[in-house]
């Protein structure tokens, strides 16, 4: 790839860059630093909340538009239902009140009044919703009910950290009725699949599949299942959790329906959550050194055009750059970056670490030879384009793009699963190199406790496939019943 | 036009549309009989809030679609922030904290620990958003700042009503800052533009544009806008309303940028709102005794198939209705309605109590005739149409009906505009058929609240035009400054 001249010289750019402590020096200031300097978010007067700043809620406006997409494919209706819940409800379901109590915020007084029951701002919304479902359900005719809302949730954290633990975030959460504990099941796994398929696709992120243990499960939930990603640290994410929640809501809330044969009966129920976590996971699988890199489906900016103006050629420059923009307009989301009061290098390194999948470079010497130069984020590889083949070009390169991004997603995370039977090969690996530990186990909440108190490392989920790896347990060496995913986790 | 036989009889049908309270007979019972009847919301535990059902929800998602749309349009960028503001922040602005202290929430208890400093739930987003404001904005370079979000804001009210005015509401609220008073104004009147752009387009709902007079006016702008429509009772309805906020929060809040002359300068800041209670003035604009009418730009469905089903040709009717279905889905948004369990008629009225546009009557007679029935929910009047030319027909249809529902509610609007100068004559008219009253003014508070406490009619809006109606104040005779907008208002 020819090294173009006429560039701006890079000594600017390795400035921008240094701002970003790198990623091996310290991970966590890492984060802090891409979510910061690329103005995703910011820390709120109020421990544990933040603001969520226009480049940070357009990749939040982007999994709405993408996982709520498959959500009302999949015959889901949007709702809303109240922020404030009567203490009472909350405590309705015994394990579920034990889960949450701990962690909510109460509102005591409203106006000058001191209120009689105090209100607890929604954790998860459940209670308040079977509530609900108590009235609007009496027939079979009246199932299945298909309820999705996105809102904000409020749980009281210690110990926070942006995007990934917060005391208020934003989330969808699903509220479904069935007739049969069968179809609760199927939609349980079927929502497990969305997330799945969304995360996958859309967000480039490869994820293992499964349900979650006695101890990690829903609180209030029968099963739950989750779908697990491996950040680039080594540590996993849960990016999204589906809960059967049996009858144990339908009986303490008295939702009924006369069935079909004329009998009473309670109904079946699923929830199912995603949150603003993912844009976390997004920027841990996929940053760098140099800062984000975005999946060209979820890129709000999928391409920048950069036009390298000289003093003799800038209005002949700046005239091709906006007839490109105009003549790309409808083969993706582009941006032209035409501001006169920053250098096209300062341009280069705020849109690689803003991490726009493709940089368009136009200068006098490309309108010479007709042509552009395509830069990719996600490999740095340059390429000159003719003019007249960038409508064609453009598309099937952010799709190479978001192809790799997933493959060395996937290929990171397998290079990061290992697998044994002997608990102090387990116990190094999660302490020094983490990632996924695949491992037998005997089922006990002993051993799983054990193992975390160890090594901090939790089961991640139980995945589908059956066969057991080992026949005994890695940390009891007793009978081992079921394969699982250990991992240290956010 | 021709009635077809083979129809369901018309006892079935009138049943339930008798179950609607006629808006002659009480008009506040006739609307909460469309809101529950169609099953847009529900009644919340706590008193004030309500959940918003899907079929309610859709039309907010219209909304945020269409509304949403022009914002972007207009160069706004979304973005989120924090539901809890501490008390320090919402006491910083004199008139703003007076404005709202008494209808707040107060957090006072996180977890088991009560709070050191009690958190508001927001009420609205001045007060964070400028603390966030005073960081973000340094130098000329960082303005306009043109952000809005979507969220809930909780206000205690004493006395709610669905829609109009509930405890938590949802709504979008613009907030920008400028290099000058110029801009500001220029954005407080465009975002002004862009409601009454909405209502009137989308909505079918006239509306009347203007200033509002310092007492009906925003707690701490320096001068509100508002759109204000009239509802098919005569009351008034304030459908959105843009604050030029002038200097008042950024003195306060500090917000200060480098001007390019080297002089430090406080932004000037406008801040804009639109919420649930436009649902309540679409149900009450265009709303009559047999339930919603939907304008088609704002339904969900515009059109309905309901199939006829005799005995004998059951299959052939319901196989025609699915290739319909099929041949139109590029048309316009539909439902095929082939539920078994009820019939054509139980059909015909709950789509029209639901507002559904167009109904799509196909039976036996009419696959004889190659033709299907098209009802419309606007006028009633049927219309049989080739098959063939329902591609064609019905987005002309759904055309017709959104023009002429906005045209209804504008002739209503102009009907029931009086003007005068007679004090008498405008006491009567208010009490009896309410309606706008457009008169002249003094500008004087005494005035208005005299006009308040004699009939309840308030000031609505200080329209554009600058000519004066009349040359003396309504109330007190005295020089008039201004013509206004008088009416008892929701």
């Amino acid at each position: 790839m020819e090294q173009q001249s006429g560039r701006e010289p890079q000594a600017e750019s390795k400035e921008f860059v240094k701002e970003i402590t790198p990623q091996a020096v310290d991970y966590s200031q890492w984060y802090i630093d891409v979510i910061t300097k690329t103005e995703m978010m910011d820390y709120a007067p109020v421990k544990g909340f933040m603001a969520i700043r226009p480049f940070g809620f357009a990749i939040w406006e982007k999994i709405q538009e993408l996982l709520g997409g498959r959500i009302k494919e999949t015959g889901h209706e949007n709702a809303y239902f109240p922020l404030l819940i009567p203490q009472e409800l909350l405590q309705k379901e015994a394990e579920h009140v034990q889960g949450f109590a701990p962690e909510v915020a109460w509102v005591t007084k409203g106006g000058s009044e001191v209120l009689a029951e105090p209100l607890v701002v929604r954790p998860t919304s459940e209670a308040i919703i079977c509530d609900f479902y108590s009235r609007w359900i009496q027939s079979w005719r009246d199932l299945p009910v298909l309820i999705n809302q996105w809102c904000n949730v409020v749980r009281w954290e210690k110990s926070t950290r942006p995007f990934l633990r917060t005391s208020e975030f934003l989330w969808q959460e699903g509220h479904t009725c069935h007739r049969t504990e069968e179809e609760a099941e199927e939609e349980t796994l079927k929502m497990l699949g969305v997330y799945q398929d969304f995360l996958e696709k859309d967000m480039a992120i490869p994820v293992v599949a499964g349900r979650k243990s006695n101890r990690e499960k829903f609180a209030g939930a029968l099963r739950t299942y989750a779908v697990e990603a491996l950040m680039s640290d080594g540590r996993a994410l849960q990016a999204g959790t589906s809960h059967n929640l049996g009858q144990h809501f339908a009986k303490v809330f008295n939702i009924t329906f006369m069935d079909q044969d004329d009998q009473l009966k309670y109904v079946w129920q699923t929830s199912w959550g995603a949150s603003t976590r993912m844009i976390g996971a997004l920027i841990m699988v996929h940053g760098d050194d140099r800062g984000l890199r975005l999946p060209p489906r979820m890129a709000s900016i999928q391409a920048v055009i950069v036009p390298i103006l000289s003093k003799k050629a800038r209005e002949k420059v700046l005239e091709a750059s906006r007839a490109l923009a105009e003549l790309l307009k409808g083969c993706l989301r582009l941006k032209l970056d035409d501001r006169e009061e920053y250098s096209p290098g300062w341009k280069y390194n705020e849109w690689e670490m803003k991490g726009i999948p493709v940089r368009i470079e136009l200068g006098p010497r490309d309108l010479e030879k007709n042509q552009a130069i395509l830069v990719r984020r996600d490999t740095g590889v340059k390429e000159a384009v003719s003019l007249d083949d960038l409508p064609h070009r453009l598309p099937l390169m952010l799709e190479e793009i978001q192809q790799n991004m997933y493959r060395q997603a996937l290929n990171f995370r397998e290079a990061n699963t290992r697998t044994g039977s002997d608990y102090s090969h387990f116990t190094e690996i999660m302490d020094n190199e983490k990632g996924f530990y695949v491992a037998s186990w005997c089922g006990k909440d002993e051993c799983e406790l054990k193992a975390k108190n160890d090594t901090k490392a939790t089961i991640r989920c139980i995945p589908f496939q059956t066969e057991l790896k080992y026949k005994t347990c890695l940390i009891c060496g007793e009978k081992a019943a079921e394969t699982v995913y250990f991992a240290r986790a956010y």
